[in-house]
């Protein structure tokens, strides 16, 4: 646990009131449990903290004489992101249990303290890191591996041989490891192309709800370290994708795609197939990328087909005057010779 | 129950036969029940029909000498649909079973006649109103709230403290509650916001199927009574729906947006985080909105950025035309002093 | 079985050694059970695999000496699809087991070989034909029909009388049958419109992870045979898709638009509602279609509204031109005469 004051001097906040108080965990005044910090942005909503059980109010606003410890500070998000994360490190984690209606075939390796949800099944061969947390109607086909310290929300399909590495977090309702979109025409006949490679995904990605990564079809399709997925993204076969990247909801990266570090991806936003963007790019929202993006190119993609955001603005905004004198253009265009 | 005389007159149709025929529900003629009323676009379904159970037969043709009662309405869309809703009103709902293979927490409370399906989770804390049903395959992981007279579908997922009104329908894969997509950079390091708020869905919402709401990072996403939204809907944290609004398949909006009442959104359309769509707006397919839409504004948008649709239109169709003629303007702007 | 020297014959590639050595499966070196082939691209995995159980190589390289049979062929993607495909119509099916947690109603018909997984619930009335496997967490509600050699993967959820014909795969988290978005709003009341009708899918579609078809209002949403669908796609009601379709990830079908025989739909591609696309047309990525698409039209349609993909190019190419001379341009406009 960490005391009031060590977070103070630690994120640079006003300690009000005893310092030495220990917290847990911070949460919504809504779900407190002992040992909680609970935060305010209205005096109303402070005074009603006073009568729970939270050990310390996180406030932004002067709330005057207060029952409880306050930790003042500026920016709420920013206080509360590194009380959390500062916490996550220090703070053990929950047991886990094993709930009776979970289906655990044979060969299975369940290490310390690892969860597993009603009606969940892990399939044979699979290993599952300590602190893993596999929640309620998960399925784990066979043969999956899980490290340390990951949480598998429900309903998510983790299909065989998938690879997840340590402090992963995957929200509901996520499909990993299924086959991709692959066919062969020939004589008029459609062929299925065997999808036989996996999912590799390396520490500390996060994975939104309801989102979808293909299995390689003969090789691995991989999510670097650190990069953060939301909700609704497609990542097709054979894709890889490099670290600290953000894909934002609803977007696409076609088969074979490659992408950089740090590139950012806005939402409803693609990459097409075979197509490689370099690493630090931005792509703005519904862009949509078929040709390869370069280190040299500019920073920010916009459009579709993408092209360097500013001259996109600036077509875009020439266009809107063109059409402001399109009656002058028009009687001029049709005086001129062929 | 309801009359076939009631019904004809509460929707403006015409009865052929004994009027005095009660009715339970409209359905398909392939899964009739008893009390059932059917309909026929033709004369060929009419007459297998007369050997059927169905009560009554909804039609918009002549079927001559009929075996049953017959309802001749002029639209059956609108009149199935006003028939499917008074009875909706009338006929007692169906007595809820509790699957044995349901894994229901303690601390749990369920309403009257509720329904809950077989590997069902409900999680600890949990209170569900009367006549609501819950499918096989849901998860409520804890202190979930769903009111009177809902229908959450098969495999749906509700977060902790996810609060649904009355009547709501939720179709299968859905998640409500996951963590928005939200971080912090600093450093060089990736920091998680803590996603601490929850989300409620008022009265009469109708959810998709595959769609996703993600919980308030401080507060509470909402959304509004009365409000249908589509599949593959991702509506991100903080965001908060009017009411009366209709959202089209894969559309998106972001994080902290809102949406006032009576707004119709496209299929695949966005809204930009941050930014709020005024009361009666109307969005196309496929448009993306990156600055606030007010009142005064036009009443329809279009494209990317979005701009007034007639405006859209119009640059759209002088591109065209300019291209029409590019040989020439190419030719005449050559020759243009610098 | 098939032995190598038969398989060579029919994709036409070299056999080295042991020719009459019989395959039973292709699968990666990660995974090899008793009787499979696996592959290599390079030589540092060719010789991993001599020391493994695979009774054959596959490969595109020259690998001098070799402990196993060889089957050297230039396209590894085509041969392995073509033998993959060979093997599927020749091995028999892996016998099916049936989850004792599975949640069985009365009135089920299972063929023989039918395979159903933990937690899987298959409701009342429901028929499953020969050598079909359903996997775990999924949810089939009532008078579902499955044909024969079907796969549904794991929590997939088919609401009643959907029905799917012969080899079809499913992959996980998909939503087969829920109500299309319908609803009349009359007098300030909006009223559900019952969707009656339901899902028929034919032989040998595959269907994506996370995808939804919606059932049909009064009659039947249709796909094709031999149709591939990706993942996230969205068939919204009484749709009418034809054979040999390609619908690529994140596209969306609104309601009772119809797609005849082999279109090809690129990812993020939509079809507005009551539209209709022609037999043998292609749509671009992000292609948005709001007008009928008849068989005299181009072959390949871009943009939103779309347009002919060479026109569209064009506009765009133009509107970058005149753009580089927006300087000499705005001065020669203002210049002209109202």
């Amino acid at each position: 646990m960490l005391t009031i004051n060590k977070i103070a001097e630690l994120i640079d906040a006003e300690v009000i009131g005893d310092g030495d108080v220990q917290v847990k965990r911070i949460a919504h005044p809504r779900c407190l449990e002992k040992g909680d910090m609970t935060f305010a942005f209205d005096e109303e909503t402070a005074r009603l903290i006073e009568e729970t059980d939270a050990v310390c109010l996180l406030t932004t606003i002067d709330v005057g004489k207060y029952k409880k410890p306050v930790l003042k500070v500026k920016d709420m998000k920013a206080a509360a992101t590194m009380i959390y994360n500062l916490l996550l490190k220090i703070v053990e984690p929950k047991k886990g249990n094993i709930h009776p209606t979970a289906a655990i075939e044979e060969d299975v390796i369940l290490g310390k303290n690892v969860g597993v949800g009603a009606n969940a099944f892990i399939g044979k061969g699979t290993e599952v890191g300590d602190n893993t947390n596999i929640e309620a109607g998960c399925v784990l086909k066979y043969k999956v591996k899980i490290g340390k310290g990951c949480y598998i929300n429900a309903n998510v399909t983790l299909y065989e041989y998938t690879e997840i590495h340590d402090n992963v977090i995957i929200h509901s309702g996520t499909s990993i490891g299924a086959d991709g979109f692959g066919y062969i025409t020939k004589d008029g006949e459609i062929y299925k192309v065997p999808q036989m490679g996996r999912v590799v995904i390396k520490n500390n990605v996060e994975i939104g709800a309801n989102t979808c990564i293909d299995r390689g079809t003969f090789d691995t399709t991989v999510i670097g370290k650190n990069t953060k997925i939301d909700n609704f993204v497609q990542i097709a076969h054979n894709v890889n994708i490099g670290e600290n990247v953000f894909i934002a909801a609803q977007t696409g990266i076609a088969g074979s795609a490659s992408v950089g570090n740090n590139v950012m991806m806005g939402g409803q936003s693609g990459i097409s197939n075979h197509i490689s963007v370099a690493a630090n790019k931005k792509l703005a929202a519904k862009t949509g990328v078929i040709r390869n993006i370069k280190e040299s190119d500019p920073e920010t993609f916009f459009g579709y087909p993408s092209r360097d955001a500013r001259e996109a603005m600036k077509q875009l905004g020439f266009l809107s005057w063109l059409n402001k004198h399109s009656k002058k253009i028009m009687k001029m265009v049709k005086n001129l010779p062929e």
